[in-house]
Formats: C-alpha cells, sequence, structure tokens
C-alpha cells in the first residue's frame, strides 16, 4: 500500500518537475526559470562592491533562500527519478549539483559563490518550457554542422597555434623586455591577441622591425579568418540540403523534394511524408 | 460645397506630401530631404562645445525653424490624410511625431534636444524619393534572408550570452578587484568586449591565467563569427535561388519551382519554360 | 621626310612606352617599376624624422631625380600618343600627372611632397609588365562580383550609417562630456570604431548603461558582418558558376561543361572551344 | 658480412625512427612527441624573468639535454636514410636541423636559444603518430582551396596594400607629427592596425578630419573583410563537391566527374554509377 501510494506521488512529482504536458507542469517549470533568472542576476549584483557594502543582508538572505530552493529540488528530482543514479550523472544532474554547491563551499572558500553562475546553464531547460522544439532543431542542424567541421577546424586550430608560439617568440627576440614583450608566454599571448584582430593594446610593437612583424600577423589573421568562416558555410549548406532532399519520389527515385512538396517535381507522382 | 473644395484640397495636399509621382510632389521631397539632413547636421554640430560657445543663437534659431517646419508639415499629413488615425500610428507617423518632441521637450529638460538625431530615420523615405524600388527590393531580400535565420541566429546569440556570463563571472573570480575586473557585470561587459573581437583595452588580464582564459575566449570568438556568416550565407544563397528560378504553375500558381522542375511540386501539374 | 622621320620615332617611342611585346619594351616597364617602388620608398623613409635629419641632401637629390624622370616619361607618353587628349584623360594619364606636381607644389606648400605616395598607383601597371592576364582576369571577376552586389551593400551601409548615428547620439546623452563623448560627432566616431569591431579604445562608456549599449552595439556588430560577407560570398558563387557554364554541347545543348572537359558529360558529344 | 650485418641494422633503425607501423616505430614517435612539447615549454618557460632567475640551472640542464638528444636523432636519421643527402634537403630534415643549432648558437649569441621553438613545427609529424590520414586528407582539402584561391586573394591583398599605403600617407599629412603619426611607415602601420580591425589603440587619431578618414578606414576594413571569405568559401565549396563526386572514368581513368554525368568529359566515355 505504501509502496503504491508512493510510487503515485513519485509518478505525479516526475510529471511536475521533468515534464512540461501538465499546467502543474508548465507552471513549475516557468517559476523555476525566474528564480534561475533571479539567483543569477544577485549574483552578479553581490558582486559590486557599492551594492554589496549597502546590501550585504539581503544579498546573503536571497542567495541562501535560492540556494536551499534548489538543493530541495535537487533531491526531489532524484526521489522522483525511477533511476536516481541515470539522473544523477546525466548532463543536467551535473549541472543542477554544481548550481547549489558553491554557496555551500562559500562557508569554507571565500568567492566561491560566484561560481553559482554556473547556474545559468540550467536555463538550458528554456527550450523545453516553452515547447521551442524548433530551436532544439535548429541548434541540432548547427551542432551537426559544427560537428561535421570539426576535422578541419581543429586542423586550422593546429595551424593557428604554431604560427602563434612561432611569432609569439620572434616577437620577444626582437623587440626585447623593454616594451612589454616580458616573457615567451606574454608574447604569444599578445600574437593571439592580435592574430584574432581583438587588440587590446596593453602591449604593442615600439621597433620598426616588430612593427613590420605584427603587420604581417594582422594580415594573417584578418585573411584567414576566411577559413573557419568558408569551413561551416560549406557545412551549414549541405545540412541545408540534407534537410531538404529527404524525401524521394517512388516513382522516379529523384532526391531533393523540398519538405512541403506534394508532387515528384521531376515526374508528377505523388510523394509520401510530411507535407 | 465648402466641404467639396475641401476635399479636393486635400487630394492636392495628399498627392503632394504622400506620393512622389506628380513634380510638386517630387520637389518637395526632395526640398524635405535636404532639411532633415540639415537638421540632423545642426543637432550633431550643436554638441560641439567650441561651436556651440560662438554660434549658440545660429543653432537655436535654426533648430526651432527646423522643428516648427516639421510641427507643421506633421499637422497637414495629419489634415490630408483619409484616415488620420491609420497615419498617426503608422511606423512612419510614430517617426515624424518622435521627430519634433525633443525640441519642445528640451524647454523642460536639459539635453532632450540631442534626441532630435531620431530625424535620420525620416530619410528612410528616401527610396521613395529617387524612386529606388530596386534598393527597396534588395532590402526586401536582405530582411527576407535575415528573417528566414531568426532562430539559428538567437539558439546562437543565447550560447554566446551564457558563454560570456560564464567566463565574465571567472574572470572575475580569477584576476580579482586590483585588476580592472571590479564586478561580475563589468567582467560580463569585458567578455563581449573581446569575444566580439572589439578588443578596447580599458581592461585586460594580468594574471597568467586571465589570460589564458582570455586566449581561449579570442580563439573562441574568432572562430564561432563562422557561425552567423555561414546561417546569412545560405539563406541569402537560397534566397537568391528562389528569386532566380521563381517559376510559376500554371494550374495552382504556387511559386519558387527550381530550374530543373518539369511538375508543379504542390498539384503535379505540368510546368511550362526552362526544364 | 621629317614627319615621317619623326611618325617612325613616335612608334618606336610608343611601342617601347605604351607596350610591353618587345624587349626594349619590357625592359623600360621593369625599370620604370623599380624607379616607382624606389620612389615610394623615399618618400616615406623622407617622413622619418632622425633619417630625414641626418640624409635630407640625399633625400631631396633623390625627389627631384624621380620627379624629373617622371616628368620626361610624361611628356614622352604624351608626344608618342596618336591622341595625346585620350592620354592626358585617361585613368593612367592623370595618375602619372598627379605622381609628379607634389614636387614642384612643395616648392610653395610644404608638407604636399608626401602626396608623391600616390605613385604607388602606377604600380597598376605592374600587371601588364609580367603578362599577368591571370592577374587581371581574376581582378575583373572580384570586381563584377562586388559591383553586383552594390546596391545591397548600400542599402546595408545605409541601414549601418543610421544605427551608427543613433547610438553615438544616445552615448552622448548617457555617458555625458566627462568621459571621452565631448560631441555628438565623436560619439558617431567612437560608435564606428565599436560597430566595425576596431575597438581602439581612445574612448570607452564609463557608466553602466553606456557599457549595456556598448555591449548591444558590439554584439550586433559582430554579427552583422555576416551581410556583407553573404552578399559578396553568393555574388562570386554565382560569378564562379557563370564562369564554369560557358560550354555549351553542340548535341544535346547541356550546359555546365568545366573549361578543361573534351566531351560532353551527358551525351559523349565533342565539345568546341578551350579544351 | 659487416656491410649486411650494418644494412640490416639500418632497416631496423630506419623502420623505427621514420615508420610507425612497429610497436617499436610508435612508442618511439610517442616519446620523440613528448621530448619536442617538453622543450618547446622549458624554452618558453626560461623566458619567464621570476623562473629563469630561481631555476637557472634546471632550464639549461634540459635544455642541453634535449639539444643533444635530438642531435643524436637527427645523426642516426641521416645515418639509416638510405639516400642521406635526400632526408637533409628534405622538409622535416631542414626543420630537424634548425631545431638544433640555436642551443649551439647561443654559446656565441644571447639570446639565439629562443629560436628553439621551430621545434613546434616537428610536431607536423604527429599526423603520423596517431595515423591520423583523416587530419591529412582535410588539412590538403584546405591547402588546395587556398592554393585554388591564391591568385584572387593576391589581387585582394595587394589592392589593400595600396589602400593602406595612401590612407597611411593622408593620415600623416592630415594629423602632423604630435598626434603619434610620427612618420609615413607609422601612419601606414596604423593603417594596417585599423584596415585589420585589430585597433590596437596605441595611435589614434586627433583632428576630425583624421577622425573622418579613420571611419572610411574602418568602414572598409569592415566591409572587404567579406572578400576573401567569399573566395575561400566558393573554393571549398567546389573542392568539397569534387570530393563528394569523384568519379573515375573506367577508360581513360580521368577523375573528377560530377555525380550528373553519364559520360566521361575527357574521352567520352560511358561513365558507372550513379548518374
Amino acid at each position: 500500500m505504501v509502496s503504491q501510494k508512493n510510487d503515485s506521488l513519485k509518478r505525479k512529482l516526475y510529471s511536475i518537475i521533468f515534464e512540461a504536458e501538465t499546467t502543474a507542469g508548465r507552471t513549475f517549470d516557468i517559476i523555476l526559470l525566474i528564480i534561475i533568472v533571479a539567483s543569477v542576476v544577485v549574483v552578479s549584483l553581490e558582486s559590486v562592491v557599492s551594492l554589496r557594502r549597502d546590501h550585504l543582508q539581503l544579498f546573503q538572505t536571497l542567495e541562501w533562500s535560492f540556494t536551499i530552493l534548489f538543493t530541495i529540488e535537487y533531491f526531489v528530482r532524484i526521489y522522483s527519478s525511477q533511476k536516481p543514479v541515470n539522473y544523477i550523472f546525466s548532463f543536467f544532474g551535473i549541472i543542477d549539483f554544481l548550481a547549489i554547491i558553491p554557496t555551500y563551499l562559500s562557508l569554507f572558500v571565500i568567492g566561491s559563490q560566484y561560481l553559482l553562475v554556473i547556474r545559468v546553464f540550467r536555463l538550458l531547460r528554456i527550450a523545453r518550457v516553452f515547447r521551442l522544439t524548433r530551436f532544439v532543431n535548429e541548434g541540432q542542424v548547427l551542432s551537426r554542422a559544427l560537428n561535421a567541421s570539426i576535422t578541419k577546424i581543429t586542423v586550422f586550430l593546429g595551424v593557428v597555434l604554431m604560427m602563434v608560439i612561432v611569432v609569439g617568440t620572434l616577437m620577444y627576440v626582437i623587440e626585447g623586455r623593454e616594451s612589454g614583450y616580458t616573457s615567451i608566454p606574454i608574447s604569444i599571448y599578445w600574437a593571439i591577441v592580435t592574430l584574432t584582430t581583438v587588440g587590446f593594446g596593453d602591449i604593442t610593437p615600439a621597433t620598426p622591425l616588430g612593427q613590420l612583424l605584427a603587420s604581417c600577423l594582422m594580415i594573417m589573421g584578418y585573411g584567414i579568418i576566411a577559413v573557419p568562416t568558408g569551413i561551416v558555410s560549406v557545412e551549414l549548406s549541405r545540412a541545408d540540403k540534407l534537410d531538404a532532399t529527404s524525401r524521394v519520389c517512388p516513382n522516379c527515385h529523384k532526391e531533393g523534394h523540398s519538405s512541403d512538396a506534394k508532387y515528384c517535381d521531376n515526374c508528377g507522382h505523388l510523394l509520401r511524408g510530411k507535407a
């Protein structure tokens, strides 16, 4: 009896916390969303010195309230899961855990409460709340395209890294320690800042030879940004076509019908599927 | 009699002010264009301290003249419209209204006259003046392509925002308050400056660990700019193809058949033309 | 007799100076090339204070020598042209003229000799010297693609300009005169620096609201760079296809054979033309 | 007898050092890899003043150990090669040589040991170690695409260079020596920093006219980045298509027929497969 009752409670909790089909489930998700955003905002504002000085009490109260709420939620999630271990070691299970411990850690380690911003990743659940499957789909198209081009991008980044190490060291040798290039690691950092066209300007070449080498690095960085862009464009275009060519004519086997086509545009035969 | 005369005046005013078919209409539009540009230039120059000190009288005279002219124009527009309410709440109606009130507001709120630059949006009418339908068309192709990729870009921006919040906070924890990263909001601002490869250099990492994290962020920002570029390229290319191969079905009038299609993919009717 | 002799001299001079078919013509062009590069380098180095102080005499001698050489060349070009007026008002005629006058002007206006760097445009003749028709062709493909997308890019730049004016003014109102945004023109300059992701850092927002607006502007600038890139990609891809589809099969009329194809890949018929 | 023994030793050494098919060969390559990375890290860290002061002895011992190891390896590579001269003047032979001499040079020239980072290029062997033919292939696709677009990119860079020289000189004339634009070469360096959107901010325009010209240069740099990106996108897309549809003629063995080709475009023979 008790276990049955328990089971029905578990199912109910599960549908509220993990799903967004029922009114209760949706309401829970929306409230959770608001609390997550509020808690990230509170952590951010707490770090502003003037605000912290004046409202320390308020910030700490809010932070502990949010943490206790999230802790309760975490344990209810574990309790209501059919296989708690699966939840705990799932992507969202780990995020949920990391989203509460910094507050407890802050009792021992000063400053660790700022790691609470990891809570922002909990917002990835947002997609489910608004039933934004469209967003999830588009996200999948993007990440598929990025995955397909990961080898090309790794090769590209490897070449960039070697270039940055060599140019950084040359700048260290050319410019010398007086002009900001105080060590090879710092010079490599400068080379990255320059190649990526960020250009902070905290370290800049002062000698003519250094400026010449920097000019070459900048033009290279300006030019090779074309490479990842080209890679991703091609992959996205391919993913786009794949998306569009998933429907085959059952009569003439022509591929590439758009998702809203009803008839084959080659032989006029009726198509099966989505449209 | 009076109402008829009134009606004919209204029609005439309407054709002059709202249309550009007649000589009078075109002349009006060109004069309006010049006045708008002149008024934006005057507002800009007035803000330069040295000019303002020497020519305050001149600037104020010009500003009030422009405002009075635009106010008269605004009321004539309302008067000559058949349905004044439609005009008032249309896009251009609101712009026209916002383009005059800052001067009146400046009597009460100092500095509000600078908001007059909103007048620059009145220049969007420019397309009509020069009958630049070609520009309008191209603008529509661009905005259609941007609209089609808005979901992908939203997903992309969401991921970027989370990344910036997390990296910003980490930098705050790593660098500490001494080196410019005085609060989490400031650190997030820095992360945006860095990720977008703007790199002002007003805040820069000083610790080795901070420079390492900044390097990762820069390389990421340098690499992921490929994503929106790829998205827009694919959409523009698609919009372009649709434009170029816009074949219409003679049976169901569906547009957008590709150039090698033989049958309508909506109703299966034989297509005429290229294929 | 004299006029005939004159004519033959003219023709000979013309073939040496304007053409690169004969050995004399090619030798002339290569010497000219070296002198142009040398004269640009001399003008550049003359501007370096330390070099100028020590070698003023040398620089002035060289500069006047180059100018006299170019002046003689200019008059010989006019003399040997069949229609001197055509040459004088041609693109290269004007460049050749502008490449000599700054030295004479420098007798009256101090500093005008630096405008001699306009000589760098004379290097555009380089293509002919090395018979680099391949470069000229590629340049034409590029400029055709840019021309085809000029309307789209104008629309894009118009929108960017309006955005920059409005955001610049808002920053002026928000930040106030104390923090570098001393006038609306300066603020617009800052907005351009920021939107284009250059980010000098000579002016930076100091207020939280200013930093928020700057963040939005940066993310916008980072995102909309995709637009011109997409436009040019599409146009280049189209130009590329046009290039590749210039050969039609005389039997089955299939287009799109690559330039090195000998047989139609649709019906196997022999192709005419390039290959 | 001796020469035979020698030969067998040579072959064994060759298979260990140059190949990665045997266990011994793979082990050798992985150990080599670790030593290379370690030696680059040591060279980098040695340049940090605080570390150098405290651990000079350690750094020098490590550096000489690595160099002696690499020297032995170099001579064994020469010894075990069948044609030593081919190895010595091959790409990797030169890299291997350059990776050891700086340490010996540092006995005579102070600072030359930092050139040891050239060792980072030895990591290009990494591909073989992990049998990463996939990476090598992708690298070849990328470099083929870059090679195919090298003419277009040269034209583009030539135009950029002329633009930068002219704008740099104009800025020198406009801004004058007081505001950082101390010579034409420096001004050209600034123009490169600005056009590539790096924007260090070490030199910035101070006059209204200079800021106007800088704005134009920035917008140009922001816009024309589309050109190399478009070029590389088109080439990558073409390389991609060739890759995907690489059909070989059974008669003349010509590769690269598109997926809808029925006949070889080189000899007119019927193709097998997809079409």
